[in-house]
């Protein structure tokens, strides 16, 4: 045969999961979206049809729901690590798994003061508006023996309205651009940091905890940094993630250039001094950059951060 | 001529302004997505391709630009009622101009406590995130004489986990849907509600808290809402709305029902009581409807509520 | 009570239904996104919740699907016109429906020569590509006496790459275009057009044919305008239909200028004759009118085409 | 320091240029969207801000545009070599440039006969519609002395309406999907295949006309293949290219399995003969896998085909 098989997945994508759990009145939400990819001994599906080692995608969609009332939903990362282990551990075909999860975050609608002049409603504890911010992603990978979790999230969208420089670059025969001294910073964060969590042997991190801290690092990084370069701000943000979190070893980061362009107004007699702005969509300067501690090989793909 | 021309207007859509207005180290942000549509003398461009009437598109992007700094942008519908009253008495031809308008929220990003430590920052007061939930629509619509103002939301996410029910419908050849007790309720909201200021002799509503009180009573509705249907529940909304804010007398609703089915566990041996939900996407239901301050004559269109 | 309601209608949107039809072993498909839209006597549900009256939104998507099995999808028109007639014939208070149906259209994937070398193939006529340019439109409205049918397209991008000026426009204190006398003319066509057939009485046209024809006279008019703005682009694209037409009365557009803007290649020595273009996102220029047979009264909302 | 730079890349994304070039009269269209990353020597920027390596995304913006003009764009491949090739060669600091190129489908609007009577038209040869089909693809890399270049098309919808089946599965307890014997299969089709040209000491392949040939060769071979499942067919489409083109060595696909439902009708009194189906949106399976020609390495990263 002159073609061969080559790396090789499959499973169900984007079962829409929510959980809803009651404590007393008060409910609590999950709201995911989970994808299933599987790999093993898969030659003979591909090459004649067989599905003698297939679990249909189909059971893979079923399991994400049974799950999510047999173990709950305690995080993104713990039900994906749930998932995962099952499908390594009970199907015999099956040597590797790998759950991708988004997931949405939700607020608590604040009631009205004496509502209860209202119909039907005592005390409101089971009513949400979508927070509608970043999705927070995540993605666990099994292998039998050897875990891999990188998490992140992606569509948070920043802006530093000052405090951010850009001169003293390169000039060939195609450049026109002009040196700015206060210029918008802008950009749509799409960020995935690796645990260095590993094995069943080792204490696991505190998934929801470890998110926000991450996120909050990230953000104050962002906001705290002046700015020569998107660059220099990436790496600040990266580097803060890593010397704040010891369970994280390595982040990467694809941060687009918003570009929010000074507009021109002398043709009309105005100044504009650093006041308004036109928000462009494309083209935009994307910057991609891995941020390690030291000594840590990297593993995070490169179009990772793109997904 | 056997054919003639009817209804029409031309102009600048998605002008995307961004404005910094700089309190000393404070900064603010308005950002905006301005459309503009002018309508009047323009039977000559139609038919024989004349430009002689046409003020070019071009030009009501610039003026966008140039009235964000000439006059600031205090809220969306005063910057859409400087914009419209601009065209329609500065140009002979144009009879009448609509300015349709997008803002996205933003908010400050907190710092970090002794934040001194790190590069180049003080206390950050220019940093922000988008917020990223609904986005605050209005349209403003002026023929030299009246003003139509209609503002709102769209893409506002909310559920209720618990209180809502389904049953004592009609049953038809075709009917198969089983009757629920405890169901959950979510769904987009997209609202457009009509102001009552219509000329420049009357006091001019506070748009801001406007815009903000609306949003808050009708989230209250919702949460507070026991609903037998979602029909209530949108009734519930829209008069609530009414009868706590005296600008508005009309506001229209597009309610998707964001289908939350309760997934069968049965086969696998589990009782799913009420916590494990599959968030459907196609088909769902469809509620639309309008409510009035008793003795108004509506006027919001029935489709927009769905642009 | 102080609120009342107005306009409202309900339903099940964006049931895609894909029906396919065999003559021997040669397939046929049609391939639908259906929504219902039904009003009548709705007071009380919106009014107290009491669903006496409601038809479920689930059993209108089992009458879409039952009904693709007990008459075919002959064309989207004809499958709309029997779905409203069965609604506002079979149920009392449903005293109006409104259809709105999408369709995407698929071509044959051609086979290779001598393919009986290949698996399991005779000669296919079961295999589609999606052709996945315009997306076909109509909106099927009943009210148990008159029928209104409104059909078109969406997404029908279009350029004539010579052809085009725009020059001998108002200038105000804001105008800084400078006049074109051979730019790029394009746009993404959204059209709709109104038949003219609106009782049982009279004979039906013939949808398939209308809906194929409409759109070669309208892509003509566009390619055989020399034209001096798109307005009257515009104009000659729905005066051609409506001259070539009888069946169809009025036309309405709405027409983005996609701005294809000459890039500036002086700064590098070379001179752009016409030959490199940026291809702008946003702002757009936003033309829109309706053309009309001369004595017929226009009934397409304004926004129908922004849908 | 604690933290290090890993794999970083920048430039500007999504240059969006369009090309004509007049053959006399008749016009010929390139329509392409460019992305631009660079990475070399790069540490300074991301540690201090130095810009000294850095030449600005600007300045990459403005070399796309300028190059349409100086070696115009014979294929998306030829194009993006030529960049590739520049940025690398010219610039010091540069080790490695990456090229990728999106390329939308034009084709000739037919014009009417006689259409002498239309208004300043002859022969219209400048004329085009938008195909709105697949989106052809392609990632030109090169490091001073190697190339790679990976081509491919996404979003080519298919659907086969027979000669699928699947069944013979593995089960377990949370499986419950019934064997199917006659349904339908369709997909996106998203493909990237590399080609073995990788030294300017090759011959170069016709890039045009490979692009045409994988294309077909792959249809035809979903068209032409009775499936067991969609891994079989995935690997058909495969292997049929490896074997037809020798310039192209691998090719790795991304297939979600389109899932149409067969209507349940029975509940109507209704049979469906495989006839009325529901297409559904998510979850939806994802088979994805390389298909290579014996002996060779496999380079295409796993989520390539998913950006």
């Amino acid at each position: 045969m002159p073609t061969i098989l080559g790396q090789n997945q499959y499973g169900k994508a984007e079962n829409r999961v929510v959980k809803i759990t009651r404590d007393g009145d008060t409910h609590h939400i999950k709201d995911l979206n989970v994808s299933v990819a599987l790999s093993g001994d898969m030659d003979d599906v591909h090459y004649s049809g067989s599905n003698a080692n297939v679990l249909p995608t189909d059971t893979t969609k079923n399991t994400v729901f049974a799950f999510a009332k047999e173990h709950g939903i305690e995080s993104a990362e713990q039900f994906g690590i749930h998932l995962a282990r099952h499908f390594v551990s009970s199907q015999e075909p099956i040597h590797r798994a790998r759950i991708r999860i988004e997931e949405y975050a939700w607020e608590r609608i604040a009631t009205s003061e004496g509502n209860s002049k209202f119909i039907g409603a005592d005390e409101v504890k089971h009513s949400f508006a979508r927070k509608g911010q970043e999705t927070r992603v995540s993605q666990i990978t099994y292998d039998g023996e050897n875990w891999e979790v990188i998490s992140g999230l992606k569509d948070l969208t920043v802006m530093n309205s000052t405090n951010s420089e850009f001169w003293g670059y390169v000039k060939d025969k195609y450049t026109t651009l002009k040196e700015a001294y206060d210029r918008i910073l802008a950009t749509d964060v799409s960020a995935r940091w690796r645990y260095n969590w590993t094995s069943d042997e080792q204490r696991m991190p505190n998934w929801e905890k470890s998110y926000e801290q991450a996120r909050k690092h990230m953000l104050q990084a962002f906001a705290e940094t002046y700015s020569l370069s998107l660059q220099q701000t990436l790496y600040q943000m990266g580097s803060r993630i890593i010397n704040s979190r010891s369970e994280i070893d390595e982040i990467r980061f694809s941060l687009p250039n918003n570009h929010h362009f000074l507009v021109d107004l002398e043709p009309f007699g105005l100044k504009n001094d650093n006041e308004v702005y036109f928000a462009a969509d494309r083209p935009y300067g994307l910057i991609e950059a891995t941020v390690l501690r030291d000594g840590v090989e990297p593993k995070i793909p490169v179009d990772m951060t793109n997904l």
